[in-house]
């Protein structure tokens, strides 16, 4: 008469929508004039798939993956963090130390019906540039969702 | 004529009082309708208990650790520790560095008779959702020792 | 016309399960009157439930941990390694190195009909104890599937 | 009269290049019927593009960065490199520490031109497997040099 519940699913991102939202974004890159890092990691923040541009920044290589682990860790953009903390002395001098934690922009969630199944993070400009990467990438995501 | 000790010894939190702690922090985090990542140390700082609660976010599950250490690190709640710094300016800038410490609200020392025999960590929600979940989980210490 | 399929399911253990599990391993430990430290992860390897018995020795703690990510994460029990490493010398020699992997027993994966669902990790005896302690926290799955 | 050489160039392997091995190495994975992580590094050792398979065991995540960055790190297929060792004891006993040196095979130099310009690390099988995958990978490298 066990009511126990052995498992609960996960829904996580496939390697082939990871890798168009590569080529969206390596094409936004390209018509920003700039060399990205973009990471793509899965629901549980592991590496998924990865691109960087030919001459991409070496700094934005592991900038790019902690963005990325960030948005999926907490299911939160990137660029949220700060208005959160900025009234907030205490994560503001503090959150920010937490281990791979990016607090600036270029780093979302990756959403399929409301549910994270994965991060997406760029790095090489600005973060506003970055931001734009990843936007490109996940308009990807939303008009083939609003196709199917 | 020295009168050399030997050794002297320390109280640690039991695995029996640890898993009570976490059963009530979990109740607490339905209460509250969100998932928690807990973490209970012992005396010296390791890992003595811990439960992730189905969906907690992956990056609560090593802040709730380092909050556990930082509070029976120093005997000092984690939330204590912002108040201290701000007025201090080299604390401020450079005690946040150290390692595993904690100093947004979540962790607690477990304390028994006024002394520190472990500690707790909690994340998932803003550090005041932690804080709470925290709270309900040492209350049931308060409430053993009151009918002891 | 696109036929991308955005995300795939993954099961994993429940904090429920895991803490039965933990339970039964605990029952096990005290059985052989020795003291463990039992560490459950899920499916992406990350740490779901931990224990360690009152008195186990530090040095198992960490190794109950990376138990269980070396089984979840190969979804093979670590005392398989041993045989598949043991006349292929490039392995023996280079996959030991590999961080957290451990190629002695004690840690298995958790299997719901038959798929990987996370990993259970004991340490605290020689690994012939770990991995009875394993096998009964194990038996539980086994047998709470066949009610079902 | 110095004549003073004020810089040299090295040879990277491109996004594009890097792109078309990991697509190789993909087909052949699923030719095999089993799950990869496959890795490009460029000539610095520094990741380029990588992709994980649905499925990929989390363990393979790591290694096949690893061996990527191996092979580029000292121009050698990680395969290589237990002949070298086994009959010197002192290497054989102290280099296979080296940080991030994987000495089993799955690890390529990417070369043009006999020059190494990056490096391909492939983990999810036995070594012998994720060999074959590299391989697939790289004689594209050898199709397209022979074209051009």
């Amino acid at each position: 008469m066990t009511e126990l519940t052995y498992s609960f699913q996960q829904n996580t991102v496939t390697l082939d929508l990871a890798k168009k939202m590569l080529e969206k974004a390596e094409e936004k890159g390209k018509e920003l004039g700039m060399k990205f890092a973009i990471s793509i990691v899965d629901k549980a923040g592991n590496l998924k798939a990865f691109s960087a541009m030919d001459g991409a920044p070496v700094l934005a290589l592991e900038i790019a993956q902690n963005k990325a682990f960030s948005a999926a860790a907490y299911n939160r953009a990137t660029h949220e963090w700060y208005d959160r903390l900025k009234d907030d002395p205490p994560l503001m001098e503090g959150l920010v130390h937490t281990n791979r934690l990016v607090i600036f922009g270029g780093g979302y969630p990756i959403q399929l019906n409301g549910e994270c199944i994965g991060g997406i993070g760029v790095s090489g400009g600005h973060y506003t540039h970055d931001m734009q990467v990843c936007e490109a990438a996940l308009e990807l995501l939303a008009e083939t969702v609003k196709e199917a």
